[in-house]
């Protein structure tokens, strides 16, 4: 079997490997050469044209192969997504290979042209349409069926035979990276540019956004501080603060699609042609004829997609949040019966039982949003969206409102019902920081523990005494292919948004919220950092020109707090007394600074351009060079005449 | 200088006139040669390619020449200037001439395939695009300064040369659409194809909303029937109206854009590529290098722009609004004044005195309206902007603003300040009506009387017993040259606008203006067709894919009239009475209410998909075959390998 590729290995003297397949311990024969024979195959043939070289290790072939490419191969699989680089001239154009030798750094012998993390991307998108030809199953697997045109390493992936595909981790990249990014505690910027050539543009705009809105979260956090040093508890400087918050938020958003821009000019994503969508691998339904794409495929009637979503899921997901408030009541009770007991029976256990209610609470939260996120999980997937990203965003959405609710119910009710104040503070500091520890905690430092403890285990099998850069591929292969997999930014920018609501919701309440969030922000920088370097597989890179619908989700979040901040200032004593004849005048002027306040809010996301002037003209100049070039086709073609 | 274009008339016999060039009486035969030269020089050349003819009448020769080109050139245009055609296999393409024979209704000696209308748009860009080279001047206009890439026809259109450029009608075309359109009274739809074949695109979009508003106005004026029949006043039926008003007009909004995908995709503007916009002709500035095209041509600076605009623009508009109000103040104090004098000595002379204050602030509105219109247009031309679009945008915007609060603030002064809902039904009923019928006539019915009268005279003292098809072509041209030019859709717009405001903002009071607002709309689509067809000069077509800025300054207004309605039923003493005991929790309540109709709006809109379907898949395919046609190439190049 060995034989079978080995003409490539002379064909490319120094074979570099970069993205490991694990197929499953019994995977036949048959299946394996077959595969292979596709992976190697010429592209004239249907194959990918890829080299592939099984792994040995001490305890001979494991059914784990590694992939690589030659540099040509490479480039042209650059063409082919659609990569745009930099050009000599500084401007940015999609790279294809006739033109490459205008392009910056290009040099036929440079094989650092493209980063590793663009390779390994080429390469995951040429086995991803990798396709079946004439075959009508996968050799030596009847039930795994295929049909022409069907991607051949989703249907492995779904029906098992390969249990994962991820890309290598470079460790001298890594470790320089590590070093420059978390490695040294520093005042300064995060390596944005150095992440993304690592671990690809999605990530990297992550990060980049998490250092945006820790900077932008400053001023508030300077401006919040005074407020818990001298005891501030003044109406017209909280309502200072409030409205400051307001159009502060609007303009960190307005100005964050600018930087954003700016990043991704520079990354080549924002002038990247998005790629037709290929179904997702969980989409099923019966073969038809795609009326796009005239191909053979699953189709699945869009109208039976909509019942499910408008009759079941829009249902179910409104069953739970109801089930979520009435848990909320359930906790208040139980905090009021709390109360009723400890003044009953003064004692030492009864003060201890005035916190059980809000850490029952507190886990029950936590339990209803890991059941939530699975139940939501399970329904999109039900739903059957045909592409990825509709999938997607059903589902962050779905997740969205609940978390929302399930995290600031309590807080609305307690703001809006109850009306106390000073107990609404409480519980916003306590949830807030409560929130951020669980969470640096679940999320970064736990794993890493369990990683190093296994590390460690390992590395004591095999060779106590090496480091990491001293490993052989085969001991690096076999510990990245045990770490967890990262599942992708959802959670972190999940974790923002919620933050985001604690700041901005009550921010009239709370100032000091805002100051909190730097600080957990600036540690949340690191421990995100060494969760991505230590903890996970590298992840593929994925190219992304923004930060798609979480965009929204925060402009959402600001328009909500400007109508509860200003309900919470309407409600505040201090205003109270400034209007004692009539609460109709109060009422009409708080709904009216409220509409102002909105309005300047549209204005505003109106009025400021969503990319900065330069990266303007740089698009504009590109467009009229492709009409040029149109026109002079056109010309050419008159002038003959 | 007949003859130096005289070898073009034996190339193509049948020479059709098409567009009509009219120079000042005085123009020098040296810059008439020049440029007629150059009007019909070769591409190759810098010239335009086209055919052109002096008209000889009676006089002899007038200066007024007619252009036209042949089929060929015509088809070479169609290409250059990106038109969408539909193919044999019904899908819409952009033309090209390789690809001519793929094309429906498409022969070599075919040539209805492109219609008039845009025959004459063709041309009309030719014209526009015919640049100079290495002249320094327009040839005998020493002060008329050129420079290489300058538009020659803008530059003899600024310096006042040329006349005015317009396409010619086709009378017998005419006749026939205006029969379909207009000639009988019946029940259906407009021919909105045909008016699109002569009018082109922007103007059959027109009439298409204009149609559509129409019929989506007629739920509501089935409903608001009742009220007026049988005088309802209860507030449940009110509310229900008003509600069902606040969600129908997203929905209509919505709707329309779905409509007009269906409407531009059939038309072929929906795919059109947008071309690279030329400065407009008003615009000035010294003259550098545009970073963009890397062409020589007149630069801005945009801080200066924009300091233009802030700092004078702004303020004045600001001014402009407070004049209109301080009017509006004096108005009202007439009116009291009126009534005060009618109380005290009742007499015939005084009840006619309580007449004149209106009378008089309905003349100073629009002679206020006129005054800004000229001072609007006077100040975006000093803004110098560089594009035309951006040139309307902004006039658009200071023309809205002022017409809005200009029409609108008395109307909300009576409704929220005085809080007198029978005055208000009446002055709204007045306005609405009293407008309606003033704009019908001063727009279409004045100026059509004028325009027979001056034809009856000119047709007099040519020949008197001739009808309009035996009209000689120099009698067409002298007569249709005379006729007025129509200065594009902005007023017709602005008035469906106000319109919708005096239909939406105020619902809940007047279910009737939707009404009247059918009947009118009625007799617009009529005395509309008969102005373009009778009053007007043939305008060039101008394809066009939505209604622009007009869609959001029509969402802009049903988002206000959430907000009017809501304040309208709350202070409504039956809304009153359900609340005897707190003021505050009537108020609570509407503010309540009114958020949650403004989130379902926003949620409708993001819900409702703005392309049909079907629309969408066909847009897929065109994506998908261009991205299938990269990617092929790029496979061709592999396999070379």
């Amino acid at each position: 079997m060995v034989e079978s590729w080995s003409f490539l290995d002379t064909a490319e003297s120094n074979f570099r490997p970069l993205v490991v397949i694990e197929l499953s311990k019994g995977t036949k024969e048959e299946t394996i050469e077959w595969f292979t024979k596709r992976i190697v195959d010429k592209k004239a043939n249907g194959g990918a044209q890829l080299l592939i070289k099984p792994l040995v290790t001490e305890n001979g072939v494991e059914n784990i192969y590694l992939v690589g490419a030659s540099h040509l191969r490479l480039l042209l699989g650059a063409e082919a997504v659609g990569l745009v680089k930099e050009c000599s001239d500084n401007s940015m154009r999609t790279f294809t290979y006739s033109s490459r030798k205008t392009f910056k750094h290009y040099a036929d012998d440079n094989h650092d042209f493209l980063t590793m993390a663009e390779c390994q991307y080429i390469i995951k998108h040429e086995l991803e349409n990798l396709r079946a030809r004439d075959e009508k199953m996968i050799p030596g697997y009847p039930q795994a069926k295929l049909y022409p045109g069907k991607s051949i390493v989703r249907r492995l992936l779904t029906s098992g035979i390969l249990v994962q595909i991820f890309p290598l981790h470079d460790r001298e990249e890594l470790k320089k990276l590590s070093h420059s990014w978390y490695g040294r505690v520093k005042i300064g910027y995060q390596p944005l540019d150095d992440i993304r050539c690592y671990f690809g543009e999605t990530i990297a705009l992550y990060f980049g956004f998490l250092e945006y809105f820790t900077f932008a979260l400053i001023p508030m956090a300077v401006i919040g501080i005074p407020y818990y040093v001298f005891a501030w508890e003044d109406y017209d400087k909280y309502v200072m603060f409030a409205t400051f918050n307001l159009l502060w938020s609007t303009v960190i958003l307005e100005v964050w699609k600018r930087m954003c821009a700016i990043l991704t000019y520079r990354w080549g994503t924002l002038l990247m042609k998005r790629q037709f969508e290929e179904p997702r691998p969980g989409f099923h339904g019966v073969l038809g004829i795609n009326p796009v794409t005239g191909r053979e495929e699953p189709m699945y009637s869009s109208i039976k997609r909509q019942l499910r979503i408008y009759l079941v899921s829009l249902p179910f997901v409104c069953l739970c949040l109801y089930f979520s408030l009435y848990v909320m009541m359930i906790y208040f009770d139980l905090e009021q019966w709390a109360l009723d007991y400890h003044k009953e029976n003064e004692s030492n256990f009864s003060s201890l039982m005035l916190y059980v209610p809000s850490i029952i609470y507190a886990v029950v939260i936590e339990i209803m949003n890991l059941i939530y996120r699975y139940a939501a999980e399970f329904l999109t997937s039900w739903e059957n969206h045909r592409l990825e990203s509709s999938y997607q965003n059903h589902l962050i959405l779905k997740v969205l409102v609940f978390n929302f609710l399930n995290c600031f119910a309590s807080l609305f009710y307690i703001a809006f019902v109850i009306v106390d104040m000073k107990l609404l503070r409480q519980s916003l500091a306590t949830l807030l920081i409560t929130s951020q520890i669980l969470n640096q905690f679940a999320e970064s430092l736990l794993p890493y523990w369990l990683q190093k403890r296994y590390d460690r285990r390992m590395r004591k099998r095999m060779c106590p005494t090496k480091t990491d850069m001293d490993l052989s591929l085969a001991e690096q292969v076999n510990m990245e292919k045990e770490m967890g997999t990262y599942l992708g930014t959802f959670d972190d920018y999940l974790e923002l948004f919620l933050q985001f609501g604690y700041v901005s919701l009550f921010s009239c309440v709370y100032p000091l919220a805002a100051v909190f969030a730097v600080l957990n922000n600036i540690t949340e920088i690191y421990s995100d950092a060494l969760k991505m370097c230590r903890v996970y597989k590298r992840p593929f890179a994925e190219p992304t020109a923004n930060i798609g619908v979480w965009q929204l989700a925060f402009e959402t979040m600001s328009v909500i707090s400007v109508v509860t901040n200003c309900i919470l200032i309407g409600m505040s004593p201090e205003v109270d007394a400034l209007f004692p004849d009539s609460k109709m005048d109060l009422v009409l002027t708080v709904a009216l600074v409220e509409h102002l306040l909105l309005a300047i809010k549209f204005i505003m996301a109106f009025v400021i351009p969503d990319k900065p002037r330069d990266i303007q003209m740089k698009l504009a100049k590109l467009e009229f060079e492709s009409l040029e070039a149109l026109k002079q086709q056109v010309r050419a073609f008159q002038m003959q005449l």
